[in-house]
């Protein structure tokens, strides 16, 4: 019988899961709404019967042997949700412990961008590397540390937070409640501020003047970028020079051999890619310069949250 | 018959060595100059003749079973020492492998920093710890990030290097060539750079403002913080302050269990560790708050480096 883990990943709006043989095919591909759940139990209860449900016609073929979960500021020694701010469940919530009651299975959980880190790992572009960086570019900036072949998890799970290390004292104001944090500037909803930034300073004319704050996204500017827009151009340089100098201070830190970027804000391309290598360079010490690439992830976007989890269900069967 | 290792710490100007028990008891300390020899091999037979000669009248009681060396620049992975700024050996100098012609023993090299580290993982307070940084605080700003019980080296083996993050963009020009770096800052001449800055800045009258650049010491802006000058106090909260606020970042990175203070500036005691406390507190997400601890580190001053030089080996041997 073939052996498939199940990849779990919990967003604020939709909680999406896999089945996922060892080399990164997914056989299956489901999903929940996360919200709109009398409380966790009932809501880890329709998640079971659904996954149980879609697995049925797959059980002559395929055994599940783990299972593993990404979830916003998911903790991986203690498997709880603690204190996130886009779920219902506010407090600490003991996701593994109680979710072991439908699954008697090995279980592992972390935050999304650790399992991107894994899947990259298992699955994608970092597939025998040692010492890499996953760094994710969504609404929010959210990064994985691999240090020698293992995610760096830190005392209490929680290492990783780059996206709130700061960029200017001051700065602007960050959902964690301190201001000035990587993540308001280089981000999709940071390039989104620049914009809003530039359209105060500049006089230049820009098709960005016509949509609102709330109605503007990272696509609708990188288009408008791509089309010569020269505020959003600007948007797109700034974004990068911010998110290449950052980079460089973690560099200096743990010394990887690729940082790769996933996530919406990536489909930019060139316009992203291009002014964060400059600037990264031109901030590195000496000895990092010239030898550390800056890439897109080797994991297809559509899924590579669920295959990220599944990743570390696997990770957790080689322990 | 008891063991030792034999710890070097190569400075600017002095090379100290030692013979070192398991549990850091020195038998013995010894230096050479490190300046003024002919070329590397000739500074490394005058450095193995005295090693060879002070360890004579201890060789019917104890065996010499490894050598570890503390080096700025130094290279873990191929135990070389590369463009050190401060020593006559500008280019790639192959320090172990030339020096085994000296001593037929397990040697392993490192920076002064990670040196310090282990040290304190060996030795001083950070046994049975699993991830913590050690600050250096001395002419520059050292660091040796721990995580899992092991040290960051990162994929080139030169990771750690936190005195050269960025604080301020077209800040303070640095050793290295950029510009703001944290040691400029959060440093013995950091703290110096700062008091000239306030001598500029306010109109506060200060014993400082008899004393030129050159002269000024750590020490003496220390003493003159204690006895309430004000310009001497208001420089070591800045540079408190951006200590503090740079070490979140570094939390958010590696999430360690207690960050130890090492080196010169230590000696101020509460003037540096009470608002750098504050500082790191105000800065942190809030997942990190109120549970990382700042301390002085668990290991004497006076020999210190060559204690930690000498952890390097006793490390190498468990492995």
């Amino acid at each position: 019988m073939k052996e498939v883990t199940l990849g779990i990943d919990i967003g604020g709006t939709f909680t999406k899961f896999g089945f996922i043989e060892r080399g990164g095919e997914a056989i299956f591909d489901g999903s929940i709404t996360t919200t709109g759940h009398k409380d966790i139990a009932s809501y880890q209860k329709t998640l079971a019967d659904e996954i149980k449900r879609s697995f049925k016609k797959f059980e002559k073929e395929y055994k599940l042997v783990g299972v593993g979960i990404g979830a916003p500021n998911g903790n991986y020694y203690k498997g709880t949700i603690e204190f996130a701010p886009n779920l219902d469940w506010k407090e600490v919530v003991p996701f593994v412990d109680m979710f072991k009651k439908h699954f008697d299975l090995p279980m592992a959980l972390t935050n999304d961008a650790n399992a991107a880190a894994i899947g990259e790992m298992i699955y994608g572009s970092a597939v025998g590397m040692k010492d890499f960086v996953v760094i994710t570019l969504g609404t929010g900036l959210g990064s994985g540390l691999v240090v020698n072949g293992e995610v760096v998890y830190g005392h209490d799970g929680f290492a990783g937070e780059v996206g709130h290390v700061q960029v200017y004292e001051n700065g602007r104001m960050c959902g964690c409640g301190n201001r000035g944090c990587f993540e308001t500037y280089s981000s999709a909803s940071g390039l989104r501020r620049t914009v809003f930034e530039l359209l105060c300073n500049e006089t230049l004319p820009s098709r960005l003047r016509d949509v609102s704050f709330n109605d503007m996204t990272a696509k609708m500017i990188a288009d408008a970028a791509k089309e010569g827009d020269e505020i959003a151009i600007k948007a797109f340089e700034i974004t990068a020079h911010i998110l290449g100098m950052k980079l460089a201070d973690t560099v200096a830190h743990t010394s990887p051999e690729t940082i790769f970027l996933f996530g919406g804000l990536t489909n930019a391309g060139d316009i992203l890619f291009k002014p964060t290598r400059e600037s990264f360079e031109n901030n590195l010490l000496k000895v990092f310069k010239n030898k550390i690439k800056i890439v897109p992830s080797g994991l297809q976007e559509t899924n590579a949250a669920v295959l990220g989890a599944s990743a570390l269900a696997w990770k957790e069967l080689e322990k």
